[in-house]
Formats: C-alpha cells, structure tokens, sequence
C-alpha cells in the first residue's frame, strides 16, 4: 500500500457511484491522495447476498427513497440528473473493462466520468457498442483499438480478480473507498475516505 | 406540519439511532428547529420486507462494515461505544413506550439518549425492568408511574400508530427524519435534515 493512495471502487450501474465518481478526484487532489479507480462488478457480490437484482428494485420502498435523495444529492452538487432512468440498473460491464483498458494511456478517469453522466444525466445506454465508441471518440481515443484491448483476455482475467479483491475487502456495495484494508462504504464517506489517505 | 420541525423516527435497537439521538436536539436547536422525537418499531417494518433479524445479522458482511462504521463515527463525535454489543439487536420495546409515556412530562429526550448509552456504551439490557428503573430514577422520573403509563393501553396503541405512520411516510430503517413529507435517512443525514426544517 502505497502511502497517500485512495481506491475509488465503482460499478457502472451504480446510483450513488455518479456523484461519488464526479468528484472523488477533484477531492483527493485537493488532499494531496492520488486515486486509484477500481471498476469491479456487483453482480457477483450481490447474487453471493442472494440478490438477482438491486436491492433498491427487490425492495421498492427503499429504491423510491434513493432516487429522492440522488435528487436531492446532485442538486446539492450541481450535477445533471435524468429521472425517470433509462433503465436500472444498466449492464456496466463493457464499459468497467474499457475503463480497466484505460488504464494504460491514462483516460480511465475521463473515460469514467463520461458513462456516468451517459447513464444518469443523459439517459443512455451504457451497454450499447454505439454510444461507448461515442464516448471514446469524444475524449481521442481510439475506439477500434480502446475495444479490442477490452476484450482482450487479460482484461477480461482483471476485471474478475479486481471483484475478487473488491469481496476479499469486505466490500459490499458501490461506491466504496478503501485505503489500505480500511473500508468506507458510500458517497456520504468520500470526504472521510480522503482524509483518513491524507493522514497516510 | 408545523413549520421548524423536525421529527426524529428511531428504534432503541438502531445502532446508528444512538449517534443521532445523542446530537439531534443540540443541532435542531442551533438551527432554531423543534424536534420530535418519534420513537417507532422496526421489527414490523423489516418483517414486511422479509427480514426476521437485523439485516447487520442477516449479512454478516454488511454488520462487520457497520461496526467498524461505528466506532469512528463515536470516535469521531467523543461517544463511547463498548464492543462487542452486550446483543444485538436488543428488544427495545418497552424504552419505546416508556419515552411515549414521558412527552406530558417532558423526559422522552433525556430518556432516550440514557438508554442508547446504557445500550451501546455501557453494555446494558435495554429490556430489563431493573436496567429501565435505574435510568428513570437517574432522571428524577417516578419509576412506578411511568411504567404503568408506559403499560396502559393508549400508549401501546399509539406506539402501534407511530409505527404505521413510520410505514406511510416511507420509512425503513433508522435513524429516520421527516420535514412534512421528506424524508431522510440515516445518522449521516442529520445535518441536511436539519437544514431542510430550517428553511420551514
């Protein structure tokens, strides 16, 4: 564990991961922490819960409650929201190994922030070939090449063993920050994330 | 609604209930908002959505994170917190009817806040007449009177409809805070939920 590091773990279908995720990396800097972005699935972690679906549709009440206080949250925040969703939860799938083949060049974070606010303030398909090469395209990358190394096998063996390490963590949910073993879950921790990473 | 209100849903059971009952009447009182204190049931509301023990023991995962959740947050605010919890979740029903009997006398605040610490700070049974008469008598409180205001049918009954208010209003888990009807959710929503009464 580096010293001064934060992991950001988000998954692309999360609600609460869009203004986690918008500003995670405007905070740390500000701190003095560099951001790890972690991608990793839910689906593995809650299906081993015994949830086929997000807890916030098997159980309505709470799904209502959330999507009030995402309203309340991004307009405390400034950011766009679309509601009623596209979909929920979308298949963030393509899109966390795309950010995992980021990683190389160095546009994970953009990459990030953009299917965020394609999922949440522009009501889009994430999971549509059309609009992630749209979202490359949109920040100069290579999307033919961004593509092929996604689905790429070692990509594909990351972004299992990124999950793996996400659970080993006692991780549970999206967003997340960890900071060496130390856990916080949520969006309302982020603050709390960075400062416990400043302290080193 | 009366304007510069605040009502605060706990369950004496409700680990995150005690860092929100033992600093809500000081921050509403900062703001100029008066607080009600609402004590309800969760047993009811999580049998309804299939839960017959606390989801923190239902997924152990989720309990672990919440404990150490817990201590820095208490850490964090000066609140002491024994671990491991004497049980958990305890029964809190009778100090639920009995911080009902106590608002014509003006000790549900008091009271409450000394059954969150004898529950989560000193490791005491919450359900045990013996512990309930200590902190009542610690609080000056005719201890034989209250319980029988406490046990007479008005305040089942009332204690009941709380508890279905809690239900319509939207509420599933604690600490809950309604302005009318908005709702928030959780010890880290304290401050918002203050502000937003402020505003009337």
């Amino acid at each position: 564990m580096t010293q001064h590091t934060l992991d950001f773990w988000y998954e692309f279908a999360s609600t609460y991961s869009y203004p986690a995720a918008m500003r995670v990396e405007a905070a740390a800097s500000a701190a003095g922490v560099r951001v790890r972005f972690r991608p990793f699935l839910l689906g593995p972690i809650f299906g081993a819960l015994g949830w086929t679906d997000s807890p916030f549709n098997i159980y309505p009440v709470k799904g209502r409650y959330m999507w009030r206080d995402m309203e309340r949250i991004c307009e405390g925040l400034g950011l766009p929201l679309n509601l009623p969703p596209l979909r929920f939860p979308q298949n963030g799938l393509k899109a966390a190994r795309l950010a995992l083949a980021g990683e190389a060049d160095g546009w994970t974070g953009d990459f990030t922030r953009a299917v965020y606010s394609a999922n949440f303030a522009q009501a889009r398909d994430i999971s549509d070939d059309a609009v992630l090469a749209e979202i490359l395209a949109g920040l100069g990358v290579d999307g033919t090449a961004a593509v092929a190394a996604a689905n790429a096998p070692d990509v594909k063996a990351r972004l299992k063993a990124q999950t793996d390490e996400a659970v080993a963590l006692g991780i549970f949910g999206a967003p997340s920050f960890t900071v060496g073993e130390e856990l916080f879950w949520g969006n309302d921790r982020l603050e709390q994330a960075v400062q416990w990473a400043a302290r080193g």
